[in-house]
């Protein structure tokens, strides 16, 4: 079996070398070093199986989703990511595994530029946790910053992660190749790093949040913390083609995209003033964002559908 | 069932507040700041139950070790610590167990004045992995800078955690309450952050480790990482009375001392023509600290009792 730092050496090393890192693997700390006006964003994400993967997941996967979450925190603050620790624990040290995570895991960290400055490896449960860290020279994008009047938009499509763990534990019957697809698209997630972080230098948005728990359940943090309510459009939400051809009732599709969780794109407001600028950028920069709902001074989240209340409104602030 | 949200706000928030740290929990990051010329030193480690500690361990030895053991990689950088982020998995929400490991964890983060920013928590088998933030505005305490004629250096005692271990396996035949008290002192183990700090500020050393793997095996990889060799005094090795109390071979008790490991004391090295000044240090700032060797040009490690040779030359460096 090979050891601690024979695995760390093949697999891991050699990836350390980057924008403000001063030293990456091999001493008891890493070192990062700063200009000024910069701040450090800072995020961590544990990921087991069995809670947040099936058994049995494609490795390369894992490798490249268990760095991906983290970075879809720090798209969420509006920061260029840079570097990130991994603690892996594993059952044994399975070099067919290491081979595919480590590919899954530098496909992601290669294409954003973030250096793995740091690490362990441990025996025990299959686990991963991740820190990760980026860079801000301009204002945070805080779930506390949303106002009245402002926009409510989301990137990309909901629904699909949702879809794929209705489908794994059998509650939606479907082909195992059809499966096979939905993880691989369910956990191979676009980075809205670049994304997010023109919205914040361009000053375009000063508050957002990625979507781990579900739209709704993330959309109510930002409530929450700002102190203002929200009108969100069920019907707007941008659904994948799969939750047209896989799930038949209508509700249930737009159920999956607004509480499934897992999506991982970024929820954001964009004051009123500003939503035709924002518009511009979003046609110019290739992503795709739809507006999905407007902050209200309700004190309430009121899900709609076609302009009918579709869910009992939910109390997200309370005027003392 | 206590929720995640519950979870953090019940037992972890409030403690999120420092120097360097901008924004603490509650958002997708936290934030850190700096001043000129810093640098942030980043660790990060995993204990897992079954692997780290013993099943059954008490929680509040489980929360001060779980955060000691990742100071001591920012002490051995010679880091000032400032922060740390929190991932706690955990086979069930139990309240007792969270209120014991809070306070370990607090009592050691408040005498050091360290922020807990972030984290997270999920269900699995019992784990706790810590990132941790340390500040360094002077030269760090880097693996290959020792030089040959430096003497090697120790703080505080070696050995107890090793013999713990051995005993906690049955190894060791000892009373319930004495394997008590050697569970207490090889956990509750002081934090040597201060004292590194002020090596590295007072320039009387650019090159520690802390001891984890064991003295002899954490002295290599000085020995490797600077390219040079070292003879080691084992019969100068500073033993706690435990070993005299419980070990009766002189000899077993210098290689549970010399190769047990878990000690997270900091071997360092220091200049010859700085070891007076050192020692003049060393007397006034209360921290025990034992000379136990000096590093040479053989480009082996050669491990000395009274003057003989006690282990074969293990070879730690090899000019090309």
């Amino acid at each position: 079996m090979i050891g601690e730092f024979d695995l760390i050496k093949k697999y891991f090393s050699g990836h350390d070398k980057g924008k403000n890192v001063e030293l990456g693997i091999g001493d008891d700390c890493a070192l990062m070093s700063f200009g000024r006006d910069e701040s450090l964003a800072i995020t961590t994400d544990t990921q087991n199986e069995g809670i947040h993967f099936f058994k049995g997941t494609d490795p390369y996967l894992l490798g490249y989703k268990s760095l991906l979450v983290n970075l879809s925190d720090l798209a969420a603050m509006g920061a260029q990511p840079r570097a990130f620790t991994l603690s892996l624990t594993l059952p044994d040290s399975n070099e067919e595994f290491l081979t595919k995570y480590a590919r899954g895991l530098f496909e992601l960290a290669k294409g954003e530029h973030v250096a793995l400055i740091g690490g362990n490896t441990t025996k025990g449960p299959l686990s991963f946790t991740i820190s990760a860290y980026g860079i801000l020279r301009w204002g945070a994008l805080e779930r506390s910053n949303a106002k009245v009047g402002d926009g409510i938009y989301v990137t990309g499509t909901l629904g699909l992660p949702g879809l794929y763990v209705e489908a794994g534990y059998g509650r939606i019957p479907l082909d195992k190749s059809v499966l096979s697809s939905l993880c691989y698209k369910s956990m191979h997630i676009e980075c809205r790093c670049a994304f997010a972080r023109d919205l914040a230098e361009r000053e375009l948005s000063s508050c957002a949040i990625d979507i781990s728990d579900g739209l709704v359940g993330d959309l109510m943090h930002i409530l929450k913390l700002s102190g203002v309510g929200a009108d969100l459009q069920l019907d707007k939400l941008p659904l994948p083609q799969e939750l047209y051809d896989y799930v038949a009732d209508p509700v249930e599709r737009y159920k999956l995209a607004a509480w499934g969780g897992g999506d991982y794109e970024l929820l954001f407001t964009v004051p009123s003033d500003l939503e035709e600028d924002a518009q511009e950028y979003f046609e110019e920069c290739g992503d795709q964002v739809t507006r999905i709902g407007t902050i209200t001074d309700s004190g309430q989240l009121r899900v709609m559908f076609n302009d009918k209340i579709f869910a009992p409104a939910m109390k997200s602030f309370e005027h003392f």
